[in-house]
């Protein structure tokens, strides 16, 4: 039995999340778990280190498997469980980019250190129609140094209730926010703003990256004040934050380890 | 009677191409007619820089019509132009970026000065899941390298006939190359190479960019050494040529006007 840990890529937009719910929802790790099937006729359990909602995308999770692999007269290599994978995974928009030999004690999830996540937003009056399912499309300028002091609030140890879902399991709300960077680029030859908001930490809330990046969408459109972000946070009051960016902007980036 | 210069952005993967050929025919030229006709009840035609073929995507197409618009009490701004097209070209991934009153001698087409294209390539063992309609994914590393000197041959004024169409209708096969740069970027943090090459001159021959990225990928897998790329051109023999690289890596970018 070998542990693997694999780096996985998808396309969030066709899916009800990373989790196996019920029986014959198109989830990411039910697909995963398919391919594994069709490639070793083993029903093999992955387990991931972000369990990402519907519609949100990765270009870095990090998933992990048992397997007893009998096929070949060699043992199986990283190359060729990727290769194996892949081709069992098409059409899906689903790609494992790297396969590694583990030690049994990884475990994707449990020894996560620290997650990027990476929020895009395009700001302007056109659709940004190449990346229609990969950012969140705002119409009206926004305001980003603004919107950098707002997140200076957030950084660092807070009870962040103001930014969980009602629904998250998490034992305590607090989470200490390492990073909140937010850089903008242009997005095309015109008025088109390419916003990119990085968080890190070692976990997040349900719906915390989401309903961070809405809160400071209302500074970025001058609808709240940086002192208003901190009130929010102080309040520890869901009711009290803004509104859940859509899941489309969200794409989990790297997961490290120690 | 107002002419009007529009830069457009699209997403060629479900269009049969640029131009209007048969009715019913889903082009992008017609979807844009169909919103003009949506928006101030005329039927107006509109003329592109580039025709584009199936598949091709544009990030500054750019298109000229003549406008008489009877609408609002109030001359019709740019802004109101592309937020009334860009309103109803919804959801077809076709967006109007800008629109700015132009003299009635401005042509789209043969007035465009320079233009510039970008064939996309992504070189790595999984697919490029986020980017499947936006790139040409090839399996094996290329060598980038071999492919920038190769590309120094079919820089300048040549005759570049092994890299046309059978059903090209330009009446002169010589064209000159301004600049044809290579770029790799990592992909991901694995093993994935993004390419970009960026191909200018004044006007290009039917599948031009394509024949000349299919012949360089040759090149790039080491079928093909610089001195054969050389040889071809010299040809003047489209069967010497390599094959043609597929349409959904191909971009305009921009169009030059004096």
């Amino acid at each position: 039995m070998q542990r693997w840990k694999l780096i996985v890529e998808y396309v969030g937009t066709g899916y009800v999340g990373w989790q196996r719910q019920r029986e014959f929802e198109n989830t990411v790790q039910q697909q995963i778990e398919d391919a594994l099937f069709r490639f070793c006729k083993q029903k093999i359990a992955v387990y991931a280190a972000g369990r990402t909602d519907a519609g949100v995308h990765a270009t870095g999770q990090v998933v992990h498997l048992d397997l007893d692999y009998k096929g070949g007269n060699q043992p199986l290599t990283g190359f060729d469980l990727r290769r194996a994978l892949n081709a069992h995974l098409r059409p899906n928009l689903i790609a494992v980019v790297d396969a590694t030999p583990v030690l049994p004690d990884f475990h994707a999830r449990f020894m996560a250190k620290n997650k990027l996540y990476c929020y895009r937003i395009v700001a302007r009056r056109a659709a940004p129609v190449a990346d229609i399912n990969h950012v969140w499309h705002r119409y009206k300028p926004l305001d980003i140094a603004a919107m950098q002091d707002a997140a200076r609030h957030l950084v660092g140890t807070h009870d962040f209730t103001t930014f969980r879902a009602q629904e998250c399991q998490a034992k305590s709300p607090i989470r200490t926010l390492e990073r909140l960077d937010i850089t903008a680029a242009p997005y095309d030859a015109f008025d088109g703003v390419d916003l990119r908001i990085m968080l890190e930490s070692q976990s997040f809330l349900h719906h915390q990256v989401r309903n961070i990046v809405g809160t400071l969408v209302l500074v970025g459109e001058g609808k709240w004040t940086s002192a208003d972000v901190a009130s929010a946070l102080a309040a520890r009051d869901r009711a009290r934050g803004g509104p859940t960016a859509p899941a489309c902007g969200l794409s989990l980036v790297r997961v490290d380890y120690l």
